[in-house]
């Protein structure tokens, strides 16, 4: 039997303990973005690194000043065979609101539902279970071969849910290191549950947070009503003013640096077939929102975006409190596209907010990060064996798809490492990332164990990729 | 000596004593629009019960289907003597935000703050103070005559600050027992810290909330950015368009029964002397919200209002999520004033909201109560011998005025019981009512009960009021 199909074999036998080895790692609460799970951050590095050397490959965690990162070595494919890097992340996002939660987030269950088994728990598909597949499939290559076809590195960051503030310093620390001949980046989408997909443009992102204090203290709004100047009226006056009634983002030169599709785009875009009443309808709506000019597969895909992320002000408990609040803030993010500068359009917001502020309110802005889009080459050889591997795993073409999810990564490697990336993931649309009842399929977990296990194959099998 | 002398001897020598109960009232975190605190709603009535019982009243605690109500009786006074209610409420608002507090609110302590001693904590001044006020003078007249020189009952509520669900009810199985010749209330302010007032226009409210649902659950803003509705951008779109550029409110037919004030209201409101700089100077604003073509007087006392008092959706928490929410949510209230009508009101702003949301959005409203606006007369002997008591206390004329804040039990005595109010208090504009670090000055407390050892006597001193 060829090595590849002893891999393949032992990755089949070996799926349940694969599952349990993901379980462990998912019963980890690596929420980054909240300092209370900073101790689990670390455990859940660790735990990485510990199945990391245990695998195969020389691994540590590696501190920073926010969570730690881990690295992985295996160089033992020589020095005429390819090097890739492998990039995943084990933080996961916050669980907000909890009361949706089936079950507990951080106590992963496999379920069958309509038909389909699902891993189901927070960080199962974003990124935890993505992660795992290469893992997995690294994990039979090296006890069916004693080793890998290529040289691997391996990073796992653990702030990719909180802007990565330690990412490119550790990047530019470690550029000798962490520099390989192409990322595989593994934390995006399949096109559908049957077939694979490549991403190849990938939008920006910009993320601020607007605080808007008028009264020096809350007041109550019989006494103060009307005279005294309410921030929940100043901030949902300046966040309506946004956009105009076609669904136009009003903020000036926003749309500067925004491509039109080619022909050639669009019409392979079409091909794929995207039905826009079952996407929205999948999640209970029916009217398409934002740019009413444009269609439902642009928007997610190649327009720019402006999304109110959150906003509080004012008594939020249960019944009623007349008061009027002394602030009121929102969380406030764009997606970016094509050549939009994240700087420019966080300073063109922030004056078109301060513009429209009372001048006896103070305005506060906090930066929660951004990146530029960024669009991969799709002619290399790396692309071509990576769609060759997965057209064989699941018997259909890969396709090659746009995403509307911002990965800062792929810039960072490109910017401060000269690297592209190649971007594959096995998750699905509705798979329920930064809400409640996240999962992944056991399909994907499965199929993307296996994919990996094919594309380090091909892309081992000749020694001259370019 | 006379009477009302020793009795006001004996209220300035037993101050401390009387701070010392006032503190163990307050020490009860009596709040009644959270579930978590109805053990400690009943608390504060039993110890309401039986300090009015130590006092010299008859007096019991009243279940409802709430919170329960406090009831005392005096009628020694024989029945050629007036027979007053004395109204007043024993639960206060909640604390949040806590941060804001500089001690906790439920340790109260007396404080010297620029050269005035302030009694600082929740409830202090709304309304547990005020009503102190009353027992307080109530009990030195006791102590000095063996009984009052008036008939007394006394009706404390715990629902004041929770749409009071269970007065309604409870006045009509008890209207016998409780319609007096006039109600007083004391929950209301001073003109300033030297001038007592008797409120006698107040303004009617209505409280809504308003949740608006778009997807069935929350979204990934890079998955679904700008296609799917995200429902803070609905919410906010319609709370802009509630008000127009000048301030006014945009409801249909909002502002039928609105009456203009008199040339002889807007003269005596005049005469006051209403410093509109330093009033909104004093909670660090300096430009004037609202309808622009009406005074600040005006609008927090005579002009009907819109304020969101509170709103909230998506992620809140530290740092950034990518999340489209499922639902956002605002608290929305309306004071009323002339013959506005609350169920036209809210009717009249749900169908303004119904009508601007997409159609694949679920709006649904909670109300959360509503009353009408109401004025008192003006020349009955009770206000006019009020008025003398008051101003032998503070030796300056009292103030008539108007208050913005609602006080729905007004018309519900003069509804339910065909019973004028007297609405007689010592707030002052600056005691921070429903926000942190509230206050009720110690002259406040000390001249307030002073002045209804006065009000008393005045009351008693004629046997044909009318």
């Amino acid at each position: 039997m060829a090595d590849l199909e002893r891999v393949l074999k032992r990755i089949d036998e070996d799926l349940d303990q694969s599952l349990d080895r993901l379980f462990s790692l998912l019963r980890i609460p690596s929420i980054s973005a909240d300092p209370t799970f900073k101790a689990d951050c670390r455990r859940a590095a660790e735990w990485c690194a510990a199945t990391l050397s245990e695998v195969g490959f020389e691994a540590s965690v590696r501190d920073t000043q926010g969570h730690p990162m881990v690295v992985g070595h295996y160089t033992g494919a020589g020095e005429g065979a390819p090097h890739v890097l492998f990039y995943g992340h084990y933080d996961v996002q916050p669980v907000d609101p909890l009361d949706l939660w089936e079950t507990s987030p951080f106590e992963p269950s496999l379920a069958e539902v309509e038909g389909e088994k699902r891993i189901v728990g927070r960080g199962s598909a974003d990124d935890k279970g993505q992660l795992m597949t290469f893992v997995e499939a690294a994990r039979a290559w090296f006890a069916e071969t004693g080793g890998l076809p290529v040289n691997v590195t391996v990073l796992f960051e653990g702030e990719e849910e909180s802007s990565s503030p330690s990412m490119i310093p550790f990047l530019t620390a470690n550029a000798k290191e962490l520099t390989r001949d192409v990322a595989l980046v593994c934390d995006t989408n399949m096109w559908n549950r049957k077939t694979p997909a490549i991403a190849t443009m990938l939008r920006g992102l910009v993320y601020d947070e607007v605080i808007i204090q008028a009264a020096s203290r809350d007041l109550h709004s019989g006494l103060y009503g009307s005279a005294a100047r309410n921030p929940i009226h100043v901030l949902t006056r300046i966040l309506a003013d946004l956009r105009d009634e076609n669904g136009h983002i009003k903020i000036p030169d926003f749309y500067e640096g925004v491509p039109e599709l080619s022909d050639e785009q669009k019409a392979s875009w079409d091909r794929l077939g995207f039905d826009q009443a079952e996407f929205l309808g999948g999640v209970g709506l029916s009217v398409p929102a934002g740019e009413r000019d444009r269609s439902v597969l642009e928007q997610i895909w190649s327009r720019p975006t402006l999304e109110v992320n959150g906003i509080v002000g004012g008594y939020i408990g249960e019944g009623a409190k007349t008061v009027i609040p002394a602030k009121a803030s929102a969380k406030v993010s764009f997606r970016l596209v094509g050549e939009q500068d994240p700087d420019k359009i966080r300073a063109a917001f922030r004056a078109f907010v301060t513009a429209r502020a009372p001048e006896d309110c103070k305005v506060t802005f906090l930066s929660h990060g951004g990146d530029r889009a960024v669009s991969q080459p799709t002619d290399s050889d790396f692309v071509q064996k990576t769609r060759k591997a997965l057209s064989d795993e699941w018997n259909t073409e890969a396709a090659l798809i746009a995403m509307g999810g911002s990965i800062p990564i792929v810039t960072q490697f490109k910017r401060h490492l000269g690297m592209d990336s190649v971007l594959v993931g096995f998750g699905l649309d509705d798979d329920r990332i930064h809400s409640p009842n996240e999962k992944y399929n056991l399909s994907s977990f499965h199929g993307g164990t296996r994919s990996w296990a094919r594309i380090l194959g091909e892309l081992g099998a000749g020694k001259n990729l370019a």
